[in-house]
């Protein structure tokens, strides 16, 4: 979490003028995302979300991810709507940096959620699969499968032994399964890819917002539900919460039934979205500098999800065996 | 600018009910100050600052930090009041740490100034010294001169010369001819010590609010004008903003005429404050861890506003001449 940009008060006078939203009255830069500098912006006529792309979001993208979230809301879920400028484009440059004026939407992020907030994330979810059903943007999941074996070789045997001795083994284990075993035939669709706790707004169980889209993409639609239980089942100390688990599926499925090819993949499908994290933040570990701004997450907590899930995922889909 | 810790929904929830604010609808962790966490908080009501204080601000000051706040406001300072909780406290305890909750104002922060603004600054600065005559609070400036010695040994030679080759004799012979030439018998009363423009909130040329009152101490008067002056004054290359300057000091002067003695003193006390920023920069430079999160800045900016004031003063403040 960081501003990673420094903005003067004539830069941001000068583009929010660019938009129809009245004078500046109040900016702050505020700790959200991790790959972008975020203010939150009040003027005259409301508030919004100014956020600046910082080297992780390719400019390629944003069409993608700001129609996206347009499409999403026209629709009803939850998400913020891009603000267009007086030209009606949803991102400009500064510089050689995009940004864009984003929605701003109430609500505090949980952790740990309640069983009742899950059920509500459950069914928000699955309403970005139904709204996104006719978006007509693709994006390819850059964290997706085809990529994890390259995060493998990227940590090697010997920097993934130094993060845990066990390791190295688990990854490569797991990496050979889930390849072996990924459900080939499933629907796919646009998907969040990242829907953890701190990318959820809510007021008591009312889910305010969706946010963070820069992970969204196109793929295997279940897969998203596998990548929320993964980020929302389980307690700090590692132990499965089979309420939340239960709550957040079966608001889930009161939106969008899946089918039985798709609970019989549920496992192996939260087999790969432990493992994507797990890979990803071993590979942040080994390779952010020690004095960088961004604080590294621990990937043996997903090490420890992935084994939860590796052998005891009955526990958390018994339709699956059905 | 940080934030140092992460307080969840369900505390932030607790902390607010303490409060007669209404419900929470939103939390923003922001990036403002340097040695505390900061919140941007919505409820029912209206918007906060929530501030915990990290290692840097001692509990004990809070009293006199916080209930100068409710002063200076009382008396018509643009400075945001507290919010005391239900049972009439200025802060509170999380654990270990203190939190306060603050009046939000509007307004950004502008660098570089425009002469008019520098001038509602002094005007707003000259005010907390007027309205500051009866509060009753008394704090030891633990950054002053007796401080800056201390401040020279803790670098030392050597880690001066690290700096810059010319650091070490700029800041001993500086040292010397301030302690030789201080004013000993100027006026005193409780000043702000840090007004940077970051401190100042404008919206075009009305100061809406001046903020981190967290170096308030009591000490000479007249050289919070030297330190707003220091801060203010000069281009981000060094450069001497004459008109900057002079509207900056007419601005205060109007609001609060200066002695012919404060006249005199203005140049000795410029060098004091430039000194006083080297000094702590160059401090923060040498022991500043290379990972920590808190960007360093750089000493030489201040080293080179000291040489302005200790050779050309008289730029500056012709009047100190008369």
């Amino acid at each position: 979490m960081a501003v990673y940009t420094t903005l003067t008060a004539a830069q941001l006078a000068e583009l929010i003028a660019q938009y129809d939203v009245g004078e500046l009255l109040s900016a702050k830069g505020i700790a959200e995302g991790v790959s972008n500098s975020n203010w939150l912006i009040e003027t005259t006529r409301g508030r919004f979300i100014l956020t600046m792309y910082e080297q992780r979001v390719a400019v390629a993208d944003l069409p993608f991810f700001l129609g996206l979230l347009d499409h999403l809301a026209a629709r009803g879920s939850p998400v913020p709507r891009t603000i267009h400028d007086r030209a009606g484009a949803t991102f400009r440059m500064i510089g050689e940096k995009a940004v864009a004026l984003i929605e701003f939407l109430k609500g505090v992020s949980v952790d740990p959620p309640s069983p009742e907030q899950a059920r509500a994330v459950g069914a928000a979810l699955a309403g970005l699969a139904v709204n996104s059903a006719d978006f007509p943007g693709e994006r390819e999941n850059t964290m997706g499968l085809a990529a994890w074996r390259g995060l493998y070789e990227g940590c090697g045997e010997q920097g993934l032994a130094s993060i845990d001795p066990a390791l190295p083994e688990l990854f490569a284990r797991e990496l050979e399964f889930i390849a072996g075993h990924w459900p080939a035939d499933l629907p796919r669709s646009v998907i969040h890819a990242d829907l953890f706790p701190d990318n959820v707004l809510l007021l008591g169980d009312k889910v305010c917002g969706l946010i963070d889209f820069y992970f969204a993409c196109t793929d295997v639609t279940a897969y998203d539900l596998a990548v929320t239980h993964a980020a929302w089942c389980f307690r700090k100390d590692g132990a499965f919460r089979p309420r939340v688990s239960q709550a957040l599926i079966e608001g889930y499925a009161a939106v969008r039934p899946l089918s039985d090819a798709e609970w019989q993949a549920l496992p192996v499908l939260a087999r790969g979205a432990a493992l994507r994290f797990m890979a990803t933040r071993a590979y942040d570990w080994l390779h952010t500098p020690a004095d960088a701004l961004v604080t590294r997450k621990d990937p043996m907590e997903f090490a420890r999800r992935l084994s939860f899930y590796a052998t005891r995922s009955a526990e958390a889909f018994p339709h699956a065996a059905g």
